[in-house]
């Protein structure tokens, strides 16, 4: 890209609040603030993945949209992000609101600015590949068109939302990056019909990655969501007079509550989806963290230092605090004769569970909550 | 027993460094230092279990056999035990030399004081029936034979040396304690002979329980343990002189490393056993510790305060150190459909085990042994 064009920022979506890591996640310390795969959190890899879009500009043009509570752990978590790129969000109101006080925030320094909207969590095995697609997508933006990228569906997953889009599959992942015109988006399918879009080659999963110019989504918020468009032109206002914190503070709450999905995308005509392969994975469960992780040759993902006797397939994470030093200094985990196992330990909390069980992680919780033991969920 | 009859001693031995508990049990802290079951070490159950054999005397009669690696621990697990009752054996030299010196030091007192030898880190459901086998042992004592407690073996262990004993076995729980001759001691047998010991009804599982007169003791040990009895003998007149403690510092070592089995109990004539069934085990491995501890429903033994969703038969350990205080401030620890797992948590270790391989843990031991992480060992 060159520097004659229109700058491209990167907004990262990063609130939330999840169980399906517990009890490494928690109320106030969700999935992308976890090292998950590997040493950092999965946030940093998320911003770092996608510094090479940015040009010289770099770390000035990464967006962070986040709430309150997780504001000091998100800054840890990414030192080189500029204060004033940080979007706080005074309540949660969904990713419309916030993407569309993103959009209006850069349309103001410059409404050709193009965005990329980029969830905080999720893993990506082939970085160049997914850096190519974002640049296939960040040029169909250029030309006017809210672009969002559509992962090939590798099996008939129920969990994510679908795109259609004429000749999007089939072609993998050696194809060019092209834009395709979007038909639809689907809810979360039944498993019948899950199967029936993988069959058709014709549907992509729905990876809540968003591309556009900046003026382009205030456009389009004014079209589909009027009362979201009015909200951000009182920030706009306030901002221009030097108080958008206060508007901010003010407005935010009453602010539509909707998904960018359904407030906007569901409705825009002439989407453009630009159809990817790049070994994709929201890392979903501590079963697809084991999926993702490095393995001994028993199938075993452990920290450095753990004995395993006769034990494959698990999945063991530390998360406690550590006094690091020698390996006579650290503490030991022991497995003997365990298969398919998820382990996890953290300061507060150990967990044991079958990794075709992982998703139960959530009776857990709400066992804990039922419980009143807030600090544990 | 009336107060007017010979003083009734109680020796618990309380050396040893075992593996079979790890990582709750270390070389610094062996077995019977560990709350295994319920809340307190089994070395302070043992003590207090003994305790009406004592008479008024109470904790004053009470002595404790350890070495100086152990003492500090010891004695927090005993405060009641007075200081002048503990032994602290130089170096270990097994439990000939141990019993030998404790005889001595009784003796000298009064030669006619029954000393009743007992592991520290056994368990007994039925206290009240097992007061009444040692009663019945003192009596046999008081009469001037060296005394051991069988027990009736209700499996065919191949852990364990046997007695045999006319008359032994068959009578039930409900037989009167009463003293029989012993025809020998056997060591750990083959699983074929094991079963035909129980099978004869003459055998009884030797529980490493002796009970003698001070004086008597000191007398077998001339007999069949000459090295021995020198040496105590040495002992006997620094003690004489005010110098006990220098002279067990440079005796102690240079004794004949024995077990009063092999040493003492195999040579005597006139050997008497007293049957017993008071539900004794010696806690031999994780798996006895779950079938002795409490249980829930599902068969799972777990701290207050665990979550346990779809677990059963379960054995969760818990022996961190604590802060203590309301469940928001405790550490959670949450099974999730496993089953029959041995879970077990201390400050510097997690071991994870089938309950049914729980005598692999010594597998553990061995590695982190060979990694030279002695911290862990």
């Amino acid at each position: 890209m060159s520097s004659t064009e229109t700058p491209v920022h990167v907004l990262i979506l990063a609130g939330g609040a999840g169980t399906r890591f517990w009890p490494a996640s928690r109320a106030a310390r969700p999935k992308q603030l976890l090292p998950l795969l590997g040493g950092e959190p999965l946030i940093t890899a998320t911003a770092r993945r996608v510094l090479p879009l940015c040009g010289g500009a770099g770390w000035e043009r990464i967006w962070i949209a986040t709430g309150q509570h997780l504001l000091s752990p998100t800054r840890a978590a990414l030192p080189d992000v500029s204060e004033r790129r940080l979007l706080v969000e005074p309540a949660p109101r969904n990713t419309a609101p916030c993407i569309g006080w993103a959009a209006a925030t850069i349309a103001r320094e410059d409404p050709e600015a193009v965005v990329v909207v980029l969830p905080s969590d999720h893993h990506i095995a082939d970085v160049p590949r997914f850096l190519e697609v974002l640049e296939a997508a960040v040029a169909s933006a250029r030309g006017g068109a809210i672009t969002t990228i559509g992962i090939r569906p590798t099996h008939p997953e129920t969990g994510f939302g679908y795109i259609e889009a004429e000749g999007a599959g089939g072609a993998g992942s050696a194809a060019p990056a092209v834009p395709r015109q979007v038909l639809r988006f689907v809810e979360k399918p039944s498993r019948e019909r899950a199967e029936e879009f993988v069959a058709s080659g014709r549907f992509l999963w729905n990876a809540g990655m968003f591309i556009f110019r900046a003026g382009d989504m205030r456009a389009a918020i004014r079209a589909h969501l009027p009362a979201l468009a009015e909200g951000l032109d009182e920030i706009d206002r306030a901002a221009a007079q030097g108080a958008e914190a206060e508007a901010v503070l003010r407005v935010f709450p009453r602010l539509p509550a909707v998904s960018v999905d359904h407030g906007v995308m569901e409705h825009v005509a002439g989407l453009a989806v630009v159809p990817g392969d790049f070994g994709w994975s929201d890392v979903g469960s501590w079963q697809s963290a084991w999926e993702l992780a490095e393995k001994d040759e028993r199938g075993n993902s452990a920290p450095a230092g753990s004995v395993l006797v006769d034990a494959q397939g698990n999945h063991v994470v530390d998360l406690r605090a550590r006094s690091g030093g020698a390996p006579d200094d650290r503490r030991v985990i022991a497995l003997v004769g365990v298969e398919d196992l998820v382990v996890v330990e953290t300061d507060d909390a150990l967990l044991i569970v079958p990794r075709d069980r992982a998703q139960d992680v959530k009776r857990v919780v709400d066992e804990l909550k039922a419980r009143g033991q807030d600090r544990h969920t």
